[in-house]
């Protein structure tokens, strides 16, 4: 038997059935015409937002779309935050789709295209510089096009999140500009007429220590104010990044949200002169989103091999490719999964549920206890609201695409 | 610096530049529109074509779609192939979509859909079925439609290919009938009045060991044998799998076919007489097309972090997820690379490429010599051409989507 992460707060049953939102998912199955289905709760999605507005007050709240870009989900949290962070053209189009004042829009990430900055200045989204080339790039479409861009620039800091899911700063990286380049950069976007909208540092993300954010928050703040000073001008926005995980795991506990909070809105009272006048801003998207959706795969087989019980779904690692452990893990561990329709039942089987490929990796869960399951049921696959459809094979053996739905908005 | 795999056979230059299909690659992307672009050369899989057959005198060559679903690559391959192996209704479609006679085509795979076993037995083609349970729906599926279900009994064998990249037999698994179990299945499908095709023994992939596969074929040949001992009847079809790897890595070598030929030619010679009429297929799909495709991207951006060049490029891995390490590795390792428009010049750079999507996972290749390269040019990531672009999660970050060309096609 293999453990497997705890089941996060916030879904309900009624009897044996497993409610997302306050409806049960056979129903829910019923109205999205089907499974493989993933169902994102917007009251979760909310019930973050408000605990992130209790904990840092005066801090923006941005949405980092690629967490989900589900065009319903963006509408709405688009409608609940300060701004919307986006990384290619594509979610750039999303963003303004949602309505989000081009002015509450942040594009970061490395290879921007051409076609792209002319894009986010023309709509007078801030671009995040990922590097002396690529703010050389903007500036000279900024003058092509007769605009003003509007620049922020993405640093390398030096640091990182301790033990964080995926290192974003921290030695040599292909994200942002190395912080020794950044006070020459800025005089260089300020005395070119561009519209310097400050800085983006962001030091890693999916941490689970708040010590270990706080420790970073601090840190960013104190080179923000550095650059400040190096540069002899305040930024007028600080993205502090982002990086609060959520516990996919056996023994991974929540981050502690508001104890980080509590020790930011601390540092900022006692910030540097330096960027006594900035806005801070803090990007999330896993966070935000990840605990509220919920992948549902119907079982089609259930067969014994050699003594071990498989459950085969209509699922599988080309809608949840991180359930599967394919998606940056080293090791697979196995997300917290039930069975949907028999949440009144004991766990007395050991069973490992797979996709419906033609491929070992296809494995959505291995060697847990569960309820004994049989062909019709339903598997709910949890954690599945960041990084789940989206940064998944979806193409892959040309299988059925999965639907999705959101409940819980009000309108 | 880390090691890169060995650029495969077939591709040449002219002066700078790379070519493929004998056609240097800035007119193919010209051709195609832009970067980035999967190229396939035909005639590469022409040429594995013509080595299987010399190899493999009287045995059928079956082409697995799930390899390479690219509709142009699966037309011409299925004129040259003795069927092709397909795992999910979509992928059943495009077989019959590129003509193939619906006797020709085998579908495989766990967690066939009611609607997909009904497309299968409706058009005639072969299921292999996976599970008691699924050969038990084909009949009643059969019975609902009056047709004669053509079923053959995917086994689950007790081997496996010794250093095989997937496991796909051995112990405990989702794929195939325990091997103890199939006799009595198959008397089931007969008695039922099915149209009992014979047996799918398929015990892994991505093996480079030509002796590991011989010995694997014996085995595989022995199981047939006697499962037909103990069935009293002979397959009329023993599709031995494949699982013929290819060199992606340093230090790997080409696995020896023309060796593993000769050896299977001579167990075919002696084998024995329960399996004297039995039709012999080995369906590959990696080693006929993976070397014939190549990735190119586009350099965005040239930068330096602390001391470490960085090149970025319009690419990356939502479309060479496995390229990224991500697709089943544990460790990252590099697939071979180019400086496609720099062919001539000697390697006197270390640099990381990485992709365009903002995360630290999308790494093309880490820490290689390459020629000194600029923004604009064109890297190619060999070994493309199998689990490439349909196994990669396409629509994450909403990045432009990849083309794709054939080129060596004689029409």
């Amino acid at each position: 038997m293999k453990p497997m992460g705890a089941i996060p707060a916030g879904f309900g049953r009624e009897e044996a059935i497993l409610q997302v939102g306050g409806r049960p998912v056979d129903a829910l199955i019923s109205e999205a015409g089907g499974t493989p289905l993933f169902v994102y709760d917007l009251q979760l999605v909310e019930r973050q937002i408000a605990r992130f507005r209790a904990a840092f007050p005066g801090v923006k709240l941005h949405y980092a779309i690629k967490a989900n870009p589900y065009g319903p989900l963006v509408t709405h949290v688009a409608s609940l935050v300060d701004g919307l962070d986006v990384a290619s053209g594509g979610e750039l189009a999303l963003a303004l789709a949602a309505k989000v004042s081009p002015h509450h829009i942040s594009f970061a990430g490395p290879g921007k295209r051409d076609a792209e900055l002319e894009a986010a200045i023309s709509a007078g989204v801030t671009i995040n510089c990922e590097s002396l080339g690529e703010a050389e790039r903007g500036l000279r479409i900024g003058d092509l096009l007769r605009l003003r861009p509007r620049l922020a620039v993405r640093v390398n800091p030096d640091f990182e999140i301790r033990g964080s899911g995926m290192r974003m700063g921290g030695g040599a990286k292909p994200f942002g500009v190395d912080a020794e380049q950044v006070p020459a950069l800025v005089r260089r976007i300020v005395e070119a007429g561009a519209d310097w909208r400050g800085f983006h540092i962001f030091a890693g993300s999916q941490a689970l220590s708040a010590e270990a954010i706080i420790e970073s928050q601090r840190a960013t703040l104190a080179l923000a104010a550095d650059l400040a000073g190096a540069v002899g001008q305040s930024p007028p926005v600080l993205n502090l990044g982002g990086g609060f995980g959520i516990p996919y795991f056996n023994n991974e506990q929540p981050v502690d949200v508001e104890h980080i909070g509590r020790e930011l809105t601390r540092s900022l009272e006692s910030r540097s002169e330096l960027i006594a006048n900035t806005i801070f801003a803090i990007e999330l998207g896993r966070w935000l989103v990840g605990e509220a959706g919920v992948y549902l795969t119907r079982i089609l087989d259930r067969k014994v091999s050699h003594g071990k019980t498989f459950l085969v779904t209509d699922g599988g690692m080309h809608h949840q490719l991180a359930a599967s452990g394919n998606f940056g893990q080293v090791v697979r561990r196995n997300y917290p999964v039930a069975i949907a329709n028999g949440m009144d039942q004991d766990a007395t089987e050991e069973a490992t549920i797979v996709g419906c490929l033609c491929t070992p990796l296809d494995r959505l869960a291995e060697d847990v206890m569960l309820p004994r399951a049989a062909v019709g049921d339903i598997v709910a696959v949890f954690m599945a609201g960041a990084y789940g459809l989206s940064a998944s094979p979806q193409a892959f053996l040309a299988q059925e695409p999965a639907r999705e739905i959101l409940v819980g908005a009000a309108d």
